[in-house]
């Protein structure tokens, strides 16, 4: 009789194509067998009946104990791998920054050493690239493509802040990635535009949260996205747009697509949640992210690009401050640490607009995992189906949970998610077959996560 | 020891997400386990290392033995579907004529005899709806419904065959699709210009083939689409466009379904490989079909939309008439009896181009198999996965064929298709886990296809 | 010393450039000279200081003792024409209907006779077709063109009332009226929809003018405009789109203008005022037109369109019809003569809106009077300019008006611009040179009005 | 008996409405009367019979002895001017650059010194603004605009040559200008990807001026007029984009226009002209301008546009240089001065396309006259009617002519128009009334020429 690590049985798997009964069987971190009724001792045998069952979330975007904005984000690596997978995150990308001078590897071996000590769950790189290195940078990718590290992101805005690149760079970068089958992640806003709208509010003492939106309105994301798939569609250049939270930009990349060209758009919870009337609140700062969130329009436009399977991947951009950080833009906007929460919430929001019917579950998991790891080249991720890795979510439709910093298992003292409720909710996740999650404990162990190394496109 | 009916071992499954290694466990006609080594008795192994292992394709438009163009078309029931056993078709679907008088039900029926003792494969039909009857065909769509007829065609030419319905029935049919999670089906062109240039073309000898295209040329297509989703859009109604042939009516429906109109796009083998240029030929006569094949643009835009995922299906509009027929039109093209073969053609075609790299193999079981199957409402159909019935096609991507009429198994007498050359080819259909074709024989026997009752939408 | 019949001195002249001191000397019907200060003896000198100087509008849509909707429409070709000179028109064009076995010139000629009778001003005619009968009228074209009636109606709605052409005549107008170099008019609604609202409408006792509309909605309107610019387009022949009122249907025209299209589009007064709105008043009957008035968004997409200049021109398709014949359809809106008052306001109206700022006056001399003689062939009309007709408008930017079925000059018993208030009103108008208005009152005389024979493009 | 300085008799005047006979009498230069048979006295008669009369050009877009490349272009401020009346141009635009430190009215002046010395025509001049000062230049702009600057244009491009404002300058240039009445002009193309293409191939040893063309292709130069109007929508800001060059740009430029900015289109006639296959001739370095002509499809759409009224202005970027100057990058195209002759040939090349009917005279009239006096606020210019400054053109339909180096009149010693054949050719030219051009001859005086005080808008 056959030997298996892990059977979950009776429950309703979920796939981009749709939902069925099945029992699942794992044998050595690998999803093995699945079947109608699948027989053969396990370790451990979990009866699903009732529940879906649903392949781990990637969550493609977080910011972890990164330095920013005159302190470092509050979730560690630890921290923010734990919560993860409390949210039913099974892999995580982070955003190692290069700067002038810098390598790539370097960067990324500095923090692998960190990472494989503490995180909690499976783990990936993109790079962001600040300054070619007279050329350099473009050699090394080729390096940094056999190890596995496959997307490289460039700032198009933070122009003050040393971070941003010119079109040239992005060119190079989006002519370089196409020899290589990697991607070109961009965080378009144009710094000019946002500059100028500061330096006129700060003069006119228009200091508050609101005046963060009013300085990079939808406009001024909508051009850097333009400009952006302008270049890939023109240069032939695989491009990646993080962050989508503008209406006309969000069409632009689509029209882009219609045309042929390689882009792909992955928008966030906190667009699809709220708008920028938060920032008229009296704690707007909390609320503080760039882009900002924006008007109705464009989150309706949002949500219709979902439904029609136009956007392809949601994350979170995570990367919270704590509340007494925030506060140092109490009186002044540019003050503020730009960023949010959100790791532990990605999976289940998007579930819960599958749970109420404004999406289907196959497309909450095409946009949480199986997009993000085939875009990403995450082959072993994304998918329950045999052979691929053992991250599993089980997910009861019933229970109904209300998030709160206290039942939060990152280390930031509040979260913009506050008081949100979701019908459906997580139950256990687990990590190539371990049970890193159960039922609001976390149940896992740091150093358990693995460097994903990934497969460039040919 | 578990039991099975069949082991398909060592091949490599093809599923919209992607291509993995994996065994097929098949009991009682379904999928009942998938694994990377199933063990077990099973009545027969099948061994199919270096194979690729497809879920049976879906032919979703056919006319078999159809009264037409003053003849019958060259298939019947048992040869079509003969056929389309041996191109990998496992699921068959028919368009029968409903007339003036004439209800669905007793149209459906009267072909269902014939089927359930013909039918070497898995059948399903669209009613062509031709006269309401005053309402009564409304009302009658309900049963119809029920009774697993989900699918309703509107042909918008053939005003004086007394086929065409006028905009406010396509629209009444559409309102009433939406109230019953049905469809409706339209043939696309405007008979009234046509009608314009065959009498002008006439009027000036004009006789040969080239002037069916002429008298039918893109624009004519493209109104009649554009008019189409144009309703589908404003009365919120499903429409699934058959055969697009033309490159503005496929931008017309694909900017209306960006706009979230419901609207799918079929379309055939025929228009991707052949240009209008066929009706210069001395045997352009065979070719004709309606609508015709369209200039290279129109062909490209195809391609392109197919690559990006905007197409939703490809079938085959089968329907051959005899050279003989044919020749009726020899110096009159209206005499030429509309249609061609295409049904054991179909797969072999798309999985080619995959082979050749114009598009995934993914790609072409989405168009050919799992699209289909989800638009029309076939649930156990159009996937390999656990519970699904066992429809299987065992491809080998080195096997070189060219076709000839000789080694097809359908009763015309010549094909579209003579000559042209595979590289790759299917050689075993599983129908519900029974061998129906094998390495170019026809291994099953009429009478084995069973209706496919599909189910609507909500 | 030269002599003149008339000079008009001081005035500010408006062209559709912009708008100059000059002076302008009338002789033989014609203006002879313009200058800073024409000196030279004249039957006639008048002091336009502080006045604008206008070319006299042309008024291309009107529908004068028509028979339609069971009646006839309320004003006589006398009434109409001499409301017309009241409000500053000095051209009017008239639309009769040929029907099935009928000819063109015999029809013209019927009306010719009591025109030259009754015409208090200058007056040309479309010609409305209805059928081809059998191609003669094709023929007969020609003789028509050299006859100086250069543009032909077609209707693509009342289908019932036998007065629908299909798209294959539609087709043939347009390829006979390219070679003609004349122009096809079309009215753009769709039947079938009406009629299929209609019925469900009666059906369910909805019998208020608001179903008027909701049984010929912003999309019924807008699929015909589509329609017929798309055959315009890919037939290359020239399109004139009279009483555009809906906003996609505007967008399709103007989309294939940019496409090199040769499309005009027309739109009216009441389109411009009015919304859908008023059909839910207790008088809603009396607004009752075809198309009807659309919403809001429609009528913001024309302003829009006229302020950018993509509105070619604006006419009122007068056809007024008396209290007690709106009131027939008091309990069923079917019953309702269609139509309203309009001609002696067009001019009026506009003026009023370029006096307030929304357009310049420039533009409304364009739209009223320029654009109208240009498209038309009226090579003696349209501007202000030594060689044309005298066709002069002294209009005082001070006067304030208010409209009032009493001071209007027609036959009709109430008007839909029943207490509309003008800023800027008409004092005078020259029809070649003789004073047919002034100040309130109607000094022109039956039979003065000519026929203006037009100029086919080359 | 009244005295006039000049009648004009029995020409054929063009408008933008159309063409008529008229006479034209002028005093005090200044159009005085226009009528069909103008007596009186006059210092000079001309009888125009057979002849067209047109409105002086503009020729909005010239570099007269602007130091650039490293030298100076060749005209002078004389030169360019006598050359320009040669040509039929009676008002010119010069393009002072201002730099880092410097004042618009100091720039201003400096010019005006000269010119009123030196200009054998009208004048005008456009700021070129590099540096807005902190702020100071925002300031002095409504003094320049109150001294009747009331344009002001940015370099998108030349960013090493400390030319190029970034969006951030343009956006404040556009919201001022828009308080102001002001426009803002704008060369449209990217450096950073202009000098990356540049960098690569002169790496590579591609130093023909071919490579000119490569390292600037369309989609560079669409990119910027993309994200100039992307700013003038969103700011509402008035602009106005010089020598459109590409189909893409121009399409954007359209759409704008449609969505309602205020964004205004020049081509040259060298896009309409060439196509970038020159720049593969022997002496393709002549042919080098920045943006370079582009290919087929660009000039095309250019030429659609025009015929359809997209295009609002055609001038020249006249810039020549001498052609040992142009040697200079004989090896190296980089080293080229950039910039071609063009002053004269302006009118008589759009001229010559209406003569042979790819546009109509009153187009040609529009695009080099009417419009660009409008745009730019000159009012006593651009056409021709009472009141206006009498610059005439007196335009031979029947007189052929070839342009050599040899006929023309400025002091360069090539021109890219050598052995263009015009049919149809200006044989007089007035500014104001005085005679400067006669068959041939300049026969004006240096010094002529007036500074044209322009009206900003409101």
């Amino acid at each position: 009789m056959k030997h298996y690590n892990l059977i979950i049985k009776n429950g309703i798997v979920v796939t981009t194509e749709g939902m069925y009964k099945c029992d699942i069987a794992v044998k050595d971190e690998k999803i093995v067998e699945m079947g109608l009724n699948i027989e053969g001792e396990a370790d451990k045998t979990v009866d699903a009946s009732g529940m879906l069952v649903l392949p781990g979330a990637m969550d493609v975007h977080t910011h972890l104990q990164m330095p920013f904005g005159g302190t470092v984000s509050a979730d560690s690596y630890l921290s923010g791998t734990r919560a993860a997978a409390c949210g039913g995150v099974t892999t995580l990308f982070d955003y190692p920054v290069q700067r002038a001078g810098g390598t790539i590897m370097d960067l990324i071996n500095s923090k692998k050493e960190i990472l494989e000590k503490d995180a909690c769950i499976d783990w990936a790189s993109h790079c962001c690239i600040t300054n070619l290195n007279d050329g350099a940078i473009l050699k090394e990718m080729e390096k940094a493509v056999e190890e596995g590290i496959t997307s490289f992101k460039c700032f198009l805005v933070y122009k003050k802040e040393n971070m941003m690149v010119d079109d040239g760079t992005l060119a190079r970068l989006l002519l370089r990635a196409r020899e290589l089958g990697a991607l070109v992640n961009i965080h378009a806003e144009n710094p000019d535009l946002i500059d100028m709208y500061t330096e006129q509010f700060l003069k006119e003492g228009k200091t508050g949260a609101w005046y963060h939106y009013l300085s990079r309105p939808e406009f001024v994301e909508a051009e850097a996205d333009r400009r952006a798939v302008h270049w890939a569609k023109h240069l032939n250049g695989p491009l990646y747009v993080v962050h989508m939270a503008d209406k006309e930009g969000l069409e632009a990349c689509i029209q882009a697509k219609r045309e042929g060209a390689e882009v792909y758009i992955e928008t966030c919870p906190q667009y699809l949640e709220f708008t920028c009337d938060v920032y008229k609140r009296e704690d707007g700062r909390n609320f503080v992210c760039s882009p900002p969130m924006k008007g109705q329009e464009s989150q309706d436009a949002l949500w219709q690009a979902i439904k029609a399977d136009l956007i392809d991947t949601v994350a979170t951009d995570h990367c919270p401050f704590q509340s007494y950080e925030k506060d140092w833009g109490k009186d002044d906007f540019t003050k503020i640490p730009n960023g949010c929460a959100g790791v532990e919430n990605l999976y289940p929001y998007m579930l819960d607009a599958a749970n109420k019917g404004k999406i289907t579950f196959s497309q909450a998991v095409a946009l949480c995992s199986t997009n993000p790891a085939k875009i990403f080249g995450c082959s072993q991720k994304g998918e329950l189906r045999v052979g691929k890795d053992a991250d599993i979510v089980i997910y009861d439709k019933n229970k109904d949970f209300t998030v709160s910093v206290k039942n939060m298992h990152s280390d930031y003292d509040h979260t913009i998610w506050e008081g949100k409720k979701f019908h459906g909710y997580p139950v256990q996740t687990y990590l190539r077959g371990n049970l890193v999650y159960d039922n609001g404990e976390f149940t896992g162990k740091p150093g358990m996560g693995k460097f994903v190394k990934r497969v460039p496109k040919k």
